[in-house]
Order: C-alpha cells, then sequence, then structure tokens
C-alpha cells in the first residue's frame, strides 16, 4: 500500500439500492477507492449460498465521479465477491466490508446471514474483512449515528490488521451516538431462532407457509455479543471459518468407530 | 428412547429423489423409524439459506408402507429441518441425517453446502446430527460400498451421543468397501476455491458467468480430512456453529478500538 490509498471492495445482501450500503460507501469513500459489487435485489438470509446451477449477470452502474467503480450483481453475496476479486479486480483489495446489515447479525444469526457470509469469503480468500450490522430493521434506519465508530474500526484493521483466518462481526446498537457507551470484544451467544410456521390457503385452496421465529437468548454470560448490544455497547466477535470443533477431537478419537 | 426405535429426520441437498438419499434411507429404516423431508429439487451449494421472502410449500409423497412418512419441501436444506421439527414431527426426533450428498464435503466445502448446512441447523435445534457425503458426483455412484459405515457411524452416534454442540462431517471416499482402510477424525483442512469465471455471452450479447473453480488444499497437516480421503481413510470432522475465533479474542481486546 504504502502511499497507495487502501482499495476497498464493498458488498452487502440487501441488495445494491439499500440506505445502508449507501452509508457504508460514504464513510469507506474517505479512507480509499472503494469497489462495490452488491446483490441486484435483496438477498438476506442466504447464507454461504453460491450460484452453480444458474448464469451470473453484472450490470455496471454510472456514477458521477470516476473514483468509485460500482456493480450490481444477480447472485448472492458471497458470488458478488467472488466476481469481484477474480473477474472485477485487477488486485486483491485490501479490505472487504459488508454492509451496513439493516438488522442484527449477532449471535447465531452469524450462520444465516448473508452480509456476514460475504465478509467470511472475502476472509477465505485471505482478504481483511468486516461485516456491520445496526439493530434496525427500518429501510430508513439512521446510520448517522454510527457512521464515526465504523471509521474508526476500520481505520484500526487497516492500521494493525487482523489474525490469519479471522474476520469481524460488527453489530451496532440502535442508539444514538452520544448513548453508545464503547466496543466490546464479545463471543457469539448461544442463542437460536425458534420457529414458528405461518400456515396459509392459496385462493386456490392449497397450503402453503410463512418462515417465522422468535429470537431465544440461552446464555447468561457476560461477555457475549447479546449482552454487549443490551447494554448499549457495540459487539465486536472475531469469526471463522474452520467449523472443527477442536474440542471435540479428543474424546471423538476415544471411542470405537470400527467396531 | 428405551424400547422405542430411535425417531430420525432425513434430508439432503441433492432433491428427495436422488439415489443418494434413497441409499440413506434404506440404512437408516433398519435402525429406527424414518421421515423424510427433502428438497423437491437440487439445493446444492445452498449453504445456511433460508426464505424468508417467499412461500414454502410442502408435498407428502404416498408410499407404500406406512412406516416412513416422506414429503418434499419447496425451501432449502435448511427450511426442510425447520419445518420437520416445527411444523411436521409430533418429537423431537433422536438424530437428523443429511445425504448422502453426491460429492465432498470436506473442508471449505462445508460452509458452502447445503447438505451440511441441513446437519448443522439440526445442531442448533439441539438434535444430533450426522453430514454424509461420498468423492463422487455422479448421480449413480456405488453407494453400496459405504452402506456398512453408515451404520456403524450412526449406531455409534445413538449409543453414545455427539459432545453438546456438534455435528459430524463425515465424507467417504470412492473405494470399494474393502479398499477403505477405516475411519479416521479429522480437523477441516485449511483449503479454499480459487475461481475462474467462464465468460459467455447470450444469443443477444449481454455478458454472463458460469462460477467455477479449482480446489486448492493449502494444509499439508497429516491431521485433516483431505489428508485422509486421500489416503484411503473415512474422514469425520466434528463441526461447530460457534463461529467465534476465540484464540483471536485476547489480541482483539488489548487493541485501543475507542480512539
Amino acid at each position: 500500500m504504502k502511499n497507495e490509498r487502501p482499495l476497498i471492495l464493498i458488498t452487502n445482501d440487501d441488495g445494491v439500492s439499500a440506505p445502508g450500503i449507501r452509508a457504508l460507501i460514504e464513510v469507506m469513500a474517505t479512507i480509499g477507492d472503494v469497489v462495490i459489487v452488491a446483490p441486484d435485489k435483496p438477498q438476506s438470509a442466504m447464507g454461504h449460498a453460491i450460484t452453480i446451477n444458474d448464469t451470473l449477470y453484472l450490470n455496471k452502474i454510472s456514477k458521477d465521479t470516476d473514483a468509485i467503480t460500482e456493480y450490481s450483481c444477480s447472485g448472492t453475496p458471497v458470488d458478488c465477491v467472488k466476481i469481484a476479486v477474480h473477474e472485477i479486480l485487477k488486485r486483491k483489495p485490501d479490505l472487504c466490508v459488508s454492509g451496513i446489515n439493516h438488522g442484527s447479525n449477532s449471535s447465531i444469526n452469524v450462520i444465516y446471514s448473508g452480509t456476514m457470509s460475504a465478509a467470511v469469503e472475502a476472509g477465505i480468500e485471505g482478504i481483511q474483512a468486516i461485516g456491520f450490522s445496526l439493530l434496525d430493521y427500518d429501510w430508513n434506519a439512521d446510520f448517522e449515528q454510527i457512521k464515526s465508530f465504523i471509521k474508526t474500526i476500520t481505520l484500526e484493521v487497516l492500521k494493525n490488521k487482523l489474525p490469519e483466518g479471522v474476520i469481524l462481526n460488527v453489530n451496532f446498537p440502535k442508539l444514538k451516538e452520544k448513548e453508545i457507551k464503547g466496543i466490546k470484544i464479545c463471543r457469539q451467544a448461544n442463542a437460536l431462532w425458534t420457529e414458528k410456521f405461518d400456515k396459509r390457503q392459496t385462493p386456490q385452496g392449497k397450503d402453503y407457509y410463512w418462515l417465522t421465529g422468535e429470537f431465544v437468548n440461552q446464555d447468561k454470560g457476560e461477555d457475549t455479543d447479546e449482552w454487549a448490544l443490551h447494554n448499549g455497547f457495540i459487539s465486536i466477535v472475531p469469526v471463522q471459518f474452520d467449523l472443527t470443533a477442536h474440542h471435540a477431537i479428543q474424546n471423538l478419537t476415544k471411542r470405537d468407530w470400527n467396531e
């Protein structure tokens, strides 16, 4: 990098026109050269899905300024990162940021989240990566309150780098800037969604279902992201893509699997 | 359970009619009472995607015998597990098995895999869960060779239970039963896909892309799933859904995030 401005790839899962990504672009343009490759439609809850049985389209979006290159992509958030890194960008970006998501990606939500999966994909590719989410599902959520924190966190990551194989999952409470108490490094709370399927009938009398659910936090720990957010802090969870339950290897190795 | 036969939920990502799930059903029917809820179409590489912006349909499939209840579902593999547990089954199943996948879900594939995401979802819901995959993408792959191993592994899990929050990712080499050297408990190899986008044009002259890629194993370790599979063993990786990079918390906590 040296005297160059960092090259920053931006994506999200709410789609290229969401106010959340617009706010993120605004912050990142003050830090580096920005390339945007984001889904052409909402792709929430797509997890780490990729498109292998269908074609992908890229659409270059014209901008007033040459400083920002912007594409919409017909694929998932993870597709966006892959096509950006391997087809669009001439060099590996210095950073990939994803979001700002309209809604929480704390605790178990990390696993369903397109926003976080895009950041994780960048991490797999060896790129410093951060996912940003605000605990406000409103399309007109007030992203102004968190812009200065996003800039601080991003500059810290660019300066000191993340440990290898680590991606940051950053969630912001829905508070005014002055009410936010600070930043806490956390672990993912042990929580889950209890589903309730809303069963309905089509006008033709065929049953169908909507997936709905209730968030249940089973974790009383004060070192979790849920605790931090409930207590007015920004939560940062370091996330990894090595899913091995290393602590279980010894227990399982002792068993007789070949009997 | 006591004298009852275990209740086993079966799903996959290749779709309800794939030979892989048919082979798995055959094995599980010798062990317990089987309920199948699987996608009505291929859902490979769907990761942990769930359907929140669309409706879900269930279709009960008639079977010759009452012993097996079978549904196809319009959603993703994770949707299938959610709707099975919360809408179809009257009690929590004793086990959820997913697969047999037509193709590898070793190393980083675990994160893209619909098969493994379904098993992980069952794990999140507190159900013993195993994903099975055979390193053969052929629709007519020879699942006969691995049936006895699948039964042995399943009985071991039902008998001794998995550690809390742990799901098994089981991959089989493409070998004859007699050539398979045994079972190894492994960690996920540090590997990734290097993408190559195949750029084409529609008959109308519009560019489009196919996602293709090359699998790159960067990991020389002899305790990985890739090593085991290459050396004729069945690999079992214990997988967790706590994505926290716990080892990075201390390093990150020391930094000044509020400057």
